[in-house]
């Protein structure tokens, strides 16, 4: 059997993840796809720094076009990252008739369709398992594993930087700069970590999941986003006393004409599945109509493991290959051409329970007044916890709600908020998962 | 595009479930494949009981041979269950050139290797997929989605009924008995559930797992089993106040040129991702040398769930029917051949941190008797919990260990049962997944 020859754009963290596997684990990988897997040609601006990798210098250009027009190479993966560059390398490479891999979570978030239309086209496989959940192979599981279910929920865990940052401010107390400052000096965020923190780069992996799930792109700067600075450690601790974590959530549902789609931090009950991801791991929580629910948890991020989903999607072309096939599967796994984007339905229209924190002054009557409120845009309250403690000067309350609109939820809070005897904005959280037990 | 044709065989539970998915999701499933999947038949010995599936009568047969024999059917699915029987009709279909799916673990686990090698030399594919862990999609995982990985190892909650057994016993204090009675009474367990409970059942899907994971099939009989039938609500009380539950594990990990390969209670930290998994779900986690750790939860049984599996890997195949492949993938995941089978590491020899609960007489004196025992072989004991309350008459003496050898404890534990202060059987269960923090 011949040889599948490999082509890499990038040789930046994944790249370099997914060349060490090609090399390390070359005997399982021919023995799974029946053909050796051999690394052609790297391309990359810098081909001077040590990548701590045993490698042939001449396989090394900094001419992404030698990979691209590599007439030998069957499989092109753009790991370089940005969205412009790699776009047109990727269309050209597939216009080559080369089978693309790639990692690129914001390309395929904000230009995929363009893409998954051109590897139709030219009739080539697009493989993207890296991007979404690291090495966790959870596209495979839509797009296969969960192939007879209509997909019905979405609920994730995507970004590792914020889970680390939520696990060490739950399990130390830590305030939310320290715990960033760790993250950044581990390694496990970028100074400053936005993307990350502000749940940009969860709403591109929740993008592209839905995308799959339901078959229909969405219109990414539609998804609601909220971030996690807002948080305070004693959130999280009152969090704990009601029996809830808090995790920064991306959560989608299908509703027939349009879809649900938003990114925020939210309360999940302490013994739901998702409550023990922690640390910097991933998590995708999937409901299927006849699947029920099943979750798919890993390390989101990181060389190794985001090399093992592109070589995982190289081992899958390659194996096609040697069969004569080009595409088994098209890239949203729909055999129907991808349909126009379907609409996100609006985060007023959507319902959940709610956590607020209220910043009070310490008089009686507060709580008269702020239930009142509430009362009149029809908000339960389902429990209170006030204590008298000083928080930042005030006396917090702290209530969980039963399910209420998110349109009535702001008319109350634009009402609260001009209520004389609070004295900071209320915090906000939407819980989700179901109700504590 | 022509239609595909399935026949089934086994019109029971799974078969059902199967069914009611092809029906139900027909335009999704259309599709995803690119061409209609049909039913065209489904042999069952009893073809009058209404399963509640609204069906052309004309579909039913009480012979299977009708199935197997057909020529315009793709794909034959055995939900019969049972070896015997089910294995002839697998073999036979095969010879017939037809792709097989298979439900059955107990068939795959004992005589898997002499149906992957019909599979391969007649060119067909085997999907079974359905035989471990219901509706997750974990053998796809193993197979696909962590194909770039050498596994290192494989922790499992197999069964849904022993795993709905112990949360009971956890989360309200029943006892075994009451929590038995309590799964069968909710269809969870059948009456009595020995297979369930013993471990077998566990082992069977274990089995199957190491096949795919390190490419040798295992002889099954060498597999450790230990139920959960000794446990009492104490044990998991006392785990509780160590930091960990109690859950029945399926364990192997790859040692070269044995694997390691048991099925027993085990402790597991509560904040381990294994720990929430509750009532009658599956989960699997599994360590790939560059994924790292991975998860697969979802519901481990069920009409739906199963038929969910089975229908994934009809569409699996159907899609490669329509590019014309027989067989994308081998049914170990590997191009060479079955290996012979590899030897199992005694349990004697297996290294784990141990719970011993000892019923001893309440008189000073016990506690350096038992300690001189066991630091006579060389355990050391982490930490002990000694209240001086009663159970059963006793005072119950609990000690958590670090590491010692299967051996090891052995000895000891004769050597303990000749005390005249044990005034019964020690309890024994090893300790997985680390230590609690």
């Amino acid at each position: 059997m011949q040889p599948i020859n490999i082509g890499i754009i990038g040789f930046g963290t994944v790249g370099a993840g997914a060349v060490e596997i090609l090399l390390n684990n070359k005997d399982i990988i021919r023995n799974r796809v029946g053909a050796d897997v051999i690394i052609r040609r790297i391309a990359d601006l810098d081909i001077q720094t040590d990548r701590g990798i045993s490698l042939d210098k001449d396989l090394l250009t900094t001419d992404a076009m030698k990979v691209i027009n590599d007439p030998d190479i069957h499989i092109v993966a753009e790991l370089m990252g940005g969205t412009d560059k790699a776009k047109a390398y990727i269309l050209a490479a597939i216009q080559n008739k080369k089978h693309v891999v790639t990692a690129n979570k914001a390309l395929l978030a904000e230009h995929g369709n363009e893409l998954y239309q051109a590897a139709e086209a030219y009739q080539v496989s697009l493989g993207f398992e890296a991007s979404v959940g690291g090495g966790i192979p959870v596209l495979r599981a839509l797009r296969e594993g969960l192939s007879a279910n209509r997909i019905q929920s979405i609920m994730g865990i995507l970004n590792g930087t914020s889970n680390y940052i939520l696990t060490r401010m739950t399990q130390k107390g830590l305030a939310y700069d320290i715990a960033v400052q760790e993250a950044i000096d581990l390694g496990y965020a970028e100074d400053p970590p936005t993307l990350d923190v502000d749940g940009t780069d969860a709403a591109h992996k929740l993008a592209i999941l839905i995308s799959i799930a339901f078959g229909h792109p969405v219109p990414f700067g539609d998804i609601y986003r909220q971030g996690i600075d807002q948080l305070i450690p004693e959130d999280i601790a009152f969090a704990g006393e009601f029996g809830y974590c808090i995790k920064l959530l991306a959560l989608s549902r299908d509703l027939g004409d349009r879809v649900e789609a938003r990114v925020h931090p939210a309360m999940v009950p302490t013994d739901h599945i998702m409550a023990n991801v922690n640390e910097a791991y991933n998590a995708i929580y999937m409901e299927g109509d006849f699947s029920g629910p099943t979750l798919y948890y890993g390390l989101g991020a990181g060389r190794k493991a985001t090399g093992s989903a592109v070589v995982s999607d190289m081992i899958a072309i390659a194996r096609q290959i040697r069969q004569g096939v080009n595409t088994l599967i098209p890239p949203l796994a729909h055999v129907r051409s991808p349909e126009p984007a379907v609409t996100i339905q609006p985060i007023d229209e959507v319902n959940t329970a709610y956590y607020f924190r209220f910043s009070a002054v310490d008089k009686p009557g507060v709580l008269s007044k702020i239930s009142g409120i509430l009362g009149e845009q029809g908000i339960s309250i389902a429990s209170v916890i006030q204590k008298g403690r000083k928080l930042l000067g005030s006396v917090p309350i702290v209530m969980l709600t039963h399910e209420a609109k998110g349109s009535h939820v702001n008319k109350a809070l634009t009402q609260l908020n001009q209520l004389d005897v609070l004295t900071d904005k209320t915090m906000v959280i939407r819980v989700e998962g179901g109700e504590s037990t």
